[in-house]
């Protein structure tokens, strides 16, 4: 993980400056400062410049797209917030709260140009295959989003659609961001192929894990609530497996639960009660199954990278760190 | 005309077939064609494609470009009418009524990512000037709108920071047309510039033109109210500029008026009042002669142009169009 924790720190010096300071008016810049200064685990950027790195032995070419796709990462962020109706944002007011709706739908719509902008630093040879992932990407993480949002007044959900959804709204800019690290240090095609489908595997299991922690995590994400997911009847992966595998009585309760917008005293014992369902159909189980295969699957696109032994190691490390989290 | 009303027509054709008809989930894309199915006047694709025409004889090489900007375009009304409230555009639901604010948000996202798409169709030697020439633009409209939202709760704006504020949200995405379509019909930076300062004077033109319909128009724009700018309060230049003229009393006069959020009932009393304060102080007029020098100013950039007589003519009955129009 050496180059890539270079990487974090150089790019989280370069965010900590202030990027908008400067620019007026303020009342569309100030959010976008205010929305990066929240912080994040930036493994986008960080990923992206370790792999130009590997192949180019050059972090700084990659800057401008790392900050490219977090400032991408954080518009998709602001304008979810908006729409999921969320306060908080790692622990903090989200922009819509801080400042006010309209605000944060402007300089949302306002960091996506910033992010095209920082991708026409590079050079034509570089810009155009760049934006074909880039644009694609977008347009599959707006898509992945409008599938969740779908998702939440369909009953009818089943785990590939879920799987889709999901690739769709998180895996694909991890997979973009190792792809463009590639584009930046001249990796072949075929090596470009193998990075974006490991990002992408990964980014499956990431998420696997990530409603498996938001439900039976002991130290629950900085900024979330323990349980939240059963809290907003979001169809988990935990969800939609316990709803495969219940009989009819279990599957009624389960619906119960999940048609109800408990009021506050109840929370707890709903969080419970569909923590015991998930545990007597150990769906937990079922779900980590399916995290290592999305792991398993990304790692055998390491081996083909035409690397250094100690850079694929550097890879294989990045995945056990990211599935191995609980922050 | 000829070449403008031929481009306008050819661009309407297309857009008539319904360009995210098969595209999924249709929660995201259905929104897209209803906004594009409500019309406009398509100024500028038309214009863009037209200029392209006279200087590579090729309407269809500009397709793409036209309709990337007139996406883009119908992106900024869509966030925008969320950010307005507003119910109606061109007499129909707008997008967050007729589905809701979510699917807005959402819907207009991907709608920017779409216009960067249709621009990456071209070759590199077209797409990067392109798209400095776009997302510089891009950002000036955020920026646009942002201080026209900064602007309803201001109370010192002068005209000079007015026609700044115009400049951003409305003139440069037609300079930007006439500048693109000068890029792909490969036309010299020269001829790009003068397109460019054409298009921004007349747009300037334009939008004073609007502010003296809106309230002085016999006909007004389909969908929206006579006397609209004059009931929300808006600082238009009629307003600043009274307010500039007035004396102490008149003065007092107007800022009581914009100061009130009146019941329906006083409505037809304060369009009346405040069109009465204006016409004492001849601001109508103040309005023309400043439309006329941003016309004249437009014009000035026609000459330089190396383009034929009849294609300068045609720009000269393109500005005439846009001026004299009342729709």
């Amino acid at each position: 993980m050496k180059t890539f924790n270079i990487c974090l720190e150089e790019f989280n010096e370069l965010v900590s400056k202030k990027l908008f300071d400067q620019q007026e008016p303020r009342s569309l810049y100030e959010p976008i400062d205010y929305i990066l200064s929240l912080g994040g685990k930036r493994i986008r950027p960080a990923s992206l410049m370790a792999v130009c790195d590997f192949y180019s032995g050059s972090r700084q070419n990659a800057i401008n797209a790392a900050l490219a796709i977090e400032i991408f990462h954080n518009f998709t962020l602001l304008h979810d917030d908006i729409m999921d109706n969320a306060s908080l944002r790692r622990g903090q007011k989200t922009v819509h709260e801080e400042f006010n709706t309209n605000t944060a739908i402007l300089s949302g719509d306002v960091m996506f140009v910033k992010s095209i902008e920082y991708f026409t630093h590079y050079s034509a040879d570089f810009l155009v295959p760049i934006l074909k992932v880039f644009n694609q990407t977008a347009i599959e993480v707006c898509e992945g989003q409008s599938l969740d949002m779908d998702f939440e007044v369909r009953d009818d959900v089943n785990i590939t659609e879920y799987i889709q959804m999901i690739t769709f709204k998180t895996s694909v800019l991890l997979a973009a961001c190792l792809q463009i690290g590639g584009i930046i240090g001249s990796a072949s095609e075929e090596d470009q192929f193998h990075l974006y489908e490991f990002g992408k595997n990964l980014g499956i299991a990431f998420q696997i894990q990530d409603d498996i922690l938001d439900t039976f995590g002991e130290q629950v994400n900085v900024g979330k609530r323990a349980g939240g997911d059963i809290l907003q009847n979001k169809k988990t992966y935990l969800y939609l497996k316990a709803m495969e595998l219940a009989d009819p009585k279990l599957k009624n309760e389960l619906l119960a639960w999940f048609n109800e917008v408990g009021p506050t005293e109840k929370e707890e014992e709903k969080i419970n009660s569909v923590k015991k369902i998930f545990n007597t159909l150990v769906v937990q189980e079922w779900a980590n199954q399916l995290k290592e295969a999305y792991r398993d699957l990304a790692i055998s696109h390491i081996e083909p990278l035409k690397l250094k032994d100690h850079q694929k190691e550097e890879l294989r490390s990045f995945a056990d760190y990211l599935i191995a989290r609980n922050f």
